[in-house]
């Protein structure tokens, strides 16, 4: 509290995002959903052919030759995409283009019950209502369940976070036709796991009012250099910009979009990286489907695994992180039970699982 | 308008920035206020030392060394250090938070009558009310006329922008003084090319309510990398740091932190170039002088510029502009009759005071 923030300031609720071990301390870190392996060889010759005096200028607003490199990549027009600087911006300036303030309607955004732990605090922040909508068994998303109820937008993660499911492009296509007059939000942060790999891109030319988020930190590895992007009809990426140009009109600088543009275009590198991370994930599966865990099946980067009747989740966490692993817990009704395994290299994953079954062999024997 | 913007994205009127050429153009670019020297050599060095693998991982939300570089620059502790993405979005964090919203209050933010063309665009973008004090004769800002007029914040661009003139820390410590429950905003954007250089920094251990805000834009060269940051009491930072973590945690990415820390370090370089500005500035101004021009003292790195009596201030610019010299003409009740021009090289200049004389040699044989 400080009398020099204003009431909403006073009042918010921020996002904690998941622990950053300070530089030098040696862990295994599988609670933010990073990408193991380094970004594309293509990532350091930009950067050695950049010519800083460049610098010196203002960026291109729009992203110039990254915006570019994302509509070749996604096969639209460059005015169907809003560069941001990572996709949390990029999803806060949706909340705050698309969905109505309480006073102008009291109609809700809908989210699904468990999902990114952002959308409340933008909820929030903007003084927008929210309505939770339930997930069914085993945290699967039914999409009638978007029907018929009065909203003033959707924002669905798909794949979900933490819940590591997805729902298909028919059911993203019935959720966007039963709402015509919402913007639904795809947050497609993880989508590049997914096996068949398939985008919400694809429905854009039949829904004027579907938007689908993007971001290069999960499966271009580029978290570090906060890159998201937005693609949607033109009419929906010019409202973005006129929030942008209303707050800060150059959010990606220069070195950011020359960086991000080499990452999209090394295309094999890419796949490869997204393989790796596909096996290491079956492999973490199966192994903790054996030593009795259970777990939705995922689409992406990550597992949210269940631990055996008898081991408690928060504990289990707790002792992981003692041993210098990190996991990511939520102690929240409904996923207090669960954890939220990031999948990291073959390695790591070994080492998760062996302090899982020595964990697990404690309690036991307790 | 579409029916998928909310009323406050309809009602939106964004801010427009200074025209980019597009790569490749010649132009002489005296119109944004960027440096015309290229960063310090050791933004090279960083760059060529940066680790690619870093950037899988989320940067430090905190800023890490960078914040650790300014607080050290700045001689403050690194927990008054707020960073953001360019100092346009760490001016927009601040009015959002700390400046009151219609509804929780009546009291409008005080600006200059002419200054930074952004403040009313975050005032109307964040609900506020505002009201501009009218400055005096030739652009002077009286520090009394911000005293005994009601508020809920006030912001000043010292230098001031498009009129380049400077206030003394006196007047801003008396209007800190006079204003003690309201946070008192010092946009030093310019501030490094005052004569001689001194920043209401210096103030912060007297006025709890006072804000300095920064940017490496101008006086580093780094424009295009986007690092601007906030200096002040702890209590106004955290205020800060929870505002972006209700929208974007992460705004300043891991190679924009290391290049703006290794640039700051540099700061033999940044004196140097510092100096060939001011030099090129006394030249020019006194050159324009020379061929009619008025114009209040400047200690910014442009000056503001109003032509000789029959010279027509916006036909000069757009004479310029078909010459391919690009200066800042603002259209605008007031300041109609002057130009805004940055300083670049004394080539650039040179070449701009040549343009300028054929063009008013023109008028006046018409």
């Amino acid at each position: 509290m400080s009398k020099y923030w204003n009431k909403k300031i006073n009042d918010a609720e921020p996002y904690v995002a998941g622990e950053q071990p300070k530089a030098g301390v040696k862990v295994i870190k599988l609670n933010t959903n990073e990408n193991p392996y380094a970004p594309s060889p293509k990532v350091a010759e930009a950067l050695a052919q950049f010519d800083i005096s460049d610098l010196r200028l203002y960026p291109n607003t729009d992203g110039g030759e990254l915006v570019q490199a994302i509509a070749d990549r996604e096969g639209v027009k460059p005015s169907q995409v809003f560069c941001g600087n990572g996709s949390d911006e990029v999803l806060a300036i949706c909340f705050q283009t698309f969905f109505e303030k309480e006073g102008n309607t009291d109609l809700p955004v809908l989210t699904p019950e468990f999902s990114y732990s952002f959308y409340p605090v933008y909820e929030s922040f903007y003084d927008l209502r929210s309505k939770t909508i339930p997930l069914r068994e085993d945290y699967r998303l039914e999409k009638t369940d978007y029907e018929g109820v009065p909203n003033c937008g959707i924002a669905i993660a798909n794949p979900n976070a933490p819940t590591s499911r997805a729902i298909s492009l028919e059911d993203v296509a019935y959720i966007c036709e039963k709402n015509p007059d919402s913007v639904v939000i795809i947050d497609e942060a993880y989508a590049y796991f997914a096996e068949p790999y398939e985008t919400a891109v694809s429905l854009l030319d039949k829904y004027p009012n579907l938007c689908v988020v993007r971001t290069t930190s999960k499966s271009y590895s580029l978290a570090g250099l906060r890159i998201g992007y937005a693609v949607a009809s033109e009419e929906l990426i010019e409202g973005l910009k006129r929030a942008r140009d209303s707050f800060n009109s150059y959010p990606t600088d220069r070195l950011a979009q020359k960086v991000a543009a080499a990452a999209i275009s090394d295309e094999e590198y890419h796949r490869q990286c997204r393989a790796k991370i596909i096996a290491t994930r079956k492999y973490t599966e199966d192994a903790l489907k054996e030593i009795g865990f259970t777990m939705p099946p995922s689409s992406a980067n990550f597992v949210f695994a269940k631990p055996p009747a008898g081991v408690d989740a928060g504990l289990l966490y707790k002792s992981l992180r003692a041993k210098g692993i990190l996991v990511r817990y939520f102690d929240k009704d409904g996923i207090r039970d669960h954890l939220r395994i990031t999948i990291g290299t073959d390695e790591e994953m070994r080492a998760l699982i062996e302090a899982i079954t020595e964990e697990i062999a404690n309690v036991q024997n307790s």
